[in-house]
């Protein structure tokens, strides 16, 4: 994992001691792909068991076993691609299911973009997906909220969200007709000493507080949140997504989600709802709005702890391609009672093509 | 709890949606005292059970209690002072102590200052006491990295500290002749995209991360720490506390360290080492530092879960002020096998003065 002369940039540290630490302003660049990583590292979960065999199967023998499936829910990536790389035979495989009349879904924690967004970053790769089709982390932020009486007509007293994320939030609930404050320009004073935190105003109409991904994340923000949580009986505190990190290539990971949450449900005291792969609300709403039959549903994804656990949590039927996070090696250090149903080198394969 | 118009300040929301947050470049301010609230608002542990009588000694019957105690361990913030007042007859309490031949220390988990920080403020508020006798966390940080072979003469073979916090720790790590880089005036790019953070580099030396309150604290602070502790095998992650949040007056909480570090521990994988009350490492030390015998120490705290908890992990005679956090309702929400020794109205009472 060592990685120690990545670039060019350097940071200027030591000598600056005594200065305080100023961001620059630039813009960030376009919202980027990322590949998830397990939770806390998912290490194997029994350390001292001998390796349980792992069948992998192949263009042969995996596609009989979707015979019986309506719908197929995709992870994205690590699945159909890796970073800005289509997976091989990826786009052709969806063909083949829908060929076959199967029902596709796109199901993906990454925040950073909306719908209309991924519709693009499909698009771009080769892969005709409508929107309609894809259930990404910040969809699933409004779909929340609406579900919770946000938005047009919704019986919330206090409609109004405060956003600590990115574009693709922002986009997702200005399409439901969510009012919100923050996101990308949210501008806080330095929360540097009482009487700064003192003054800060509460916006009373705030019903909600949403964590994404958040690169302007600071203590500032951190304040700012969680004096809403603390002060407005009933705030919501709604994570997009709990990933730990992902997976930035070249043996590098970033932050996710998952730790900015952590610190708002610190400092604040309240639990944040899950609203993506690895929370409690995702399938029953996706069963619901599309009326999924979860013994005809299959799940393929390449992490344990959010897209397979999503599958045995719900009953559905669950495919485990190689191209992503978890290795063969991780899954053999499991029981044989957790493994996926299915284990395949790659998503094609499921559609009877080679990998 | 409802604090909605503390002040002139406004926050400039919503209207700036599509600029980046600019946290202003102004120079903090002094580090301040705060009165440490329980963690995760420890709501009472048997809310069914029915309350159980505590009985609160006064000034006659409180100091046979503490006759064959030979060192009292005194917490601060909420025992001594609150905010900037001093607690009634608290400096009269400390000169009875000692006029008894007691030994006094003085443990807290505020880490934004250093011991000679806190010298000054016990002077400022007419309490004499010596930095020996001072043990806060920024200190305990400084020399739990010395137990761990950091600094002069240490076999740490990689000896140097990135810090995220406060002068506090700062100055204790110099003091202590630990390098650092980081502090106040760790200066990281924006983590806006995967080629600045892949950009970012490693600095070989860092043995330890160690984070402190940071009114600093962001994002890119974050990518920061945790490629050092995930591309650096065997890097520390050290806490100065795990405090939750703090109570600032009003009404009003801020967000303490607790909630930093685990945005640090979600996004590295690596658990952090708790070096004040709360953790398990502090006790054993103060009790190898200062020879002190657990059966004849009193630990004297207003919070059950750092100050009590700490009496009660080593086997220490517990007092517990109301001056502080903890309310005699809350108490009375515990079992009676959870109580504190001794409770009181006020530190005074211990000494045999009235509240």
């Amino acid at each position: 994992m060592s990685n120690l002369a990545l670039g060019a940039r350097r940071m200027a540290l030591g000598a600056t001691r005594g200065r305080q630490a100023v961001l620059t302003g630039r813009r960030f660049q376009a919202p980027f792909t990322v590949q998830a990583a397990a939770a806390v590292d998912a290490a194997p979960s029994t350390l001292a068991a001998p390796a349980t065999p792992v069948t992998v199967l192949d263009e042969h023998t995996a596609p009989e076993r979707l015979r019986g499936m309506s719908t197929l829910i995709f992870d994205c990536d690590g699945v159909l691609w890796r970073g800005s790389d289509i997976i091989h035979n990826a786009p052709e495989a969806l063909q083949e299911f829908r060929r076959q009349g199967k029902r596709l879904l796109f199901v993906t924690n990454n925040s950073s973009k909306s719908r209309a967004g991924y519709v693009s970053k499909f698009s771009s790769l080769g892969l005709d997906v409508a929107a309609e089709e894809i259930v990404s982390s910040s969809y699933c932020a409004a779909a929340y909220l609406t579900s919770q009486g946000f938005g047009p007509g919704g019986s919330r007293a206090r409609g109004k969200v405060l956003l600590l994320g990115w574009s693709g939030v922002e986009q997702e609930l200005e399409h439901a007709g969510i009012p919100y404050v923050g996101g990308r320009g949210l501008q806080v004073p330095a929360m540097d000493d009482l009487d700064a935190m003192k003054a800060l105003e509460v916006d009373p109409d705030v019903g909600a507080v949403v964590v994404g991904w958040d690169p302007n994340f600071s203590y500032s923000r951190l304040v700012y949140a969680s004096i809403h949580l603390r002060e407005l009986p009933g705030c919501l505190l709604v994570a997009t997504n709990m990933d730990c990190a992902d997976h930035i290539g070249g043996g590098r990971m970033m932050p996710g989600t998952g730790g900015l949450v952590k610190a708002v449900e610190t400092a604040s005291g309240v639990s944040a709802v899950n609203v993506a792969k690895g929370g409690e609300w995702l399938l029953p709403y996706l069963c619901r709005t599309y009326g999924l039959e979860p013994a005809r549903t299959a799940i393929v994804g390449d992490r344990m702890d959010t897209d397979i656990h999503l599958g045995r949590q719900g009953g559905l039927f669950t495919c485990l391609p190689l191209t992503g996070v978890t290795t063969l090696k991780r899954l053999e250090a499991l029981p044989a009672s957790e493994h996926p149903d299915v284990v395949v080198r790659s998503v094609a394969q499921l559609a009877g093509l080679p990998a």
